[in-house]
């Protein structure tokens, strides 16, 4: 049994990996909903669906997110409202949305929701939200030209960080919304119980995985698996491969290195797979205390992805 | 100053002839919203759409509702999960019940979203939902098949009734939830109080009209100005042109004819237009002391929706 705790992207590209060279009923992904947000009354999961499409073999190539093929004949008609266009959901994309939030309005908890959106994609894997429970990831900006005087910050939500405004802007801090009262979600503590392999996905260390572990209970059981956890590197020689993973974790405080992704993670997981570019560093991140694989981690396609699969599983 | 009591459909087409011969900045349409439904979490407010979309120029001209050369792939897509499609929404259709929704949870009231997206299409004249306040059209009818014993009924919603079963079935009655506690919207008794010419549209009277009557005080409202009030029949020779007008009228214990229409008018309004199908009724029409118009009201384009919208003005 394989649990592998993803944000998305990086997470879904590994997953894909791991069901190349592992049996698909055997996985179980704990998928970050602290990204979540709802827009136009629609409950959109931004990690858990590019999983599902990634997955599906549905997803977007070039843009890692949403379907390939898409049409945007609804945020096209939007613009005439001067309605919410700088998240962008595709016309096929929005049917995932409808139909959650329609689920969720019947009482149907999000597990659920994402248990029947992954059969009706026919993935073979288990596809977990860490939590049914709300949490959503607050990050602390400085204000923008004309939002108050200079100096100042302000707390946003996730996507207004990340999509609205690219990222493109100096985090002070970071908070997860909920995470006293989050449960984990079903199945979660067990998945994580009793894997074989516990595998931390290449995704954001603040903000995709963050989350996963800010959930009360789930950072000690998975530091109860420390042996058998292995985690993968998002910083490949400094810099995240997508996304502000590297600046996010110099704002924060922490190294953009695998030795600072070590550091984060060392109570965690024995073991850290770095990119061969960072293949000087291993001694570095050995003296954090975690066994350093070096191996690697680019996944430009699925060949890639199914042997970095491979490396964790043998890890 | 014109004010029009609208359902849908034929409403949406008598506006569209009553702009054509009076300036549309005096013009206001006083909108059913208790055909509205909350579908995937996305408020829809039907009559409203379809009056906007007709006057804006954009509705599908053979469905008489959604928008010309609209695409489904939400819809389509949505068939995948097993989602709610028996009420079809196309992808630019969406965007408007996207953008209310929005709207509405962030507080604003339904009148203010119509008004926002009535300015969107550049409509001339005031649109305004008859009440800002939850007002839903419920139907019992005999339960279907598998729904429970032969002879049970079941009350559902007006859009459950209309477009999932077609309105292919018996209505034994209809109530509008709400209507105990609903205030007229904003704007709307005033628009009444003040029109030269008070106008009840060949809207189906049951479900279309019976609503806006039924928000307290605004039959009082149309009462008091019956001289200046002209309805349109929306049966012609016995029948409704669209939908279930007629069979409605009949399994509710009125008369399918342009007299059961003055019967249920004649308090409110002095005039009724008849067509011309219908002339050998007009003494039947003036024995209910109702003053009969005979003229033709068939609107199957712009030159007899113009024609009748003369009518209407000067009757």
């Amino acid at each position: 049994m394989i649990a592998v705790l993803a944000g998305g992207v990086g997470a879904a590209r590994l997953l894909r990996g791991v069901l190349a060279v592992h049996p698909p009923g055997d996985v179980t992904a704990v998928v970050n909903t602290a990204d979540d947000v709802v827009l136009h009354g629609l409950h959109v999961s931004p990690d858990l669906d590019t999983v599902t499409y990634t997955l599906a073999g549905a997803i977007n190539p070039e843009t890692g997110w949403g379907l390939v093929g898409e049409t945007w004949h609804a945020m096209e008609a939007l613009g005439r409202y001067g309605g919410i266009t700088w998240f962008n959901l595709g016309d096929r994309d929005l049917a995932t949305h409808l139909y959650r939030t329609q689920r969720l309005s019947e009482g149907a908890p999000l597990s659920t929701v994402t248990a029947e959106i992954a059969r009706a994609w026919d993935l073979g894997l288990r596809v977990l939200p860490v939590t049914d429970d709300r949490l959503r990831t607050m990050v602390t900006v400085p204000v923008d030209e004309g939002e108050g005087p200079e100096g100042d910050v302000v707390e946003i939500g996730f996507q207004e960080y990340f999509v609205q405004r690219r990222h493109d802007v100096a985090v002070r801090s970071v908070r997860f919304d909920g995470d006293d009262d989050a449960r984990p979600g079903p199945g979660v503590l067990d998945a994580l119980a009793d894997a074989d392999r516990l595998v931390i996905a290449p995704s954001n260390p603040i903000v995709s995985i963050g989350p996963l572990l800010a959930v009360p209970g789930i950072r000690d059981a998975v530091a109860a698996r420390r042996a058998d956890t292995v985690a993968v590197s998002p910083i490949v020689a400094g810099a995240a491969l997508k996304g502000p993973a590297d600046r996010l974790l110099r704002e924060l405080g922490h190294e953009a290195s695998v030795v600072g992704v070590a550091r984060l993670y060392r109570d965690l997981a024995a073991t850290l797979v770095v990119d061969t570019a960072d293949a000087d560093l291993a001694p570095a991140v050995e003296a954090e205390g975690v066994r350093c694989v070096v191996a690697p981690t680019i996944m430009s396609g699925p060949d890639e992805a199914a042997a970095l699969g491979r490396t964790v599983l043998d890890a």
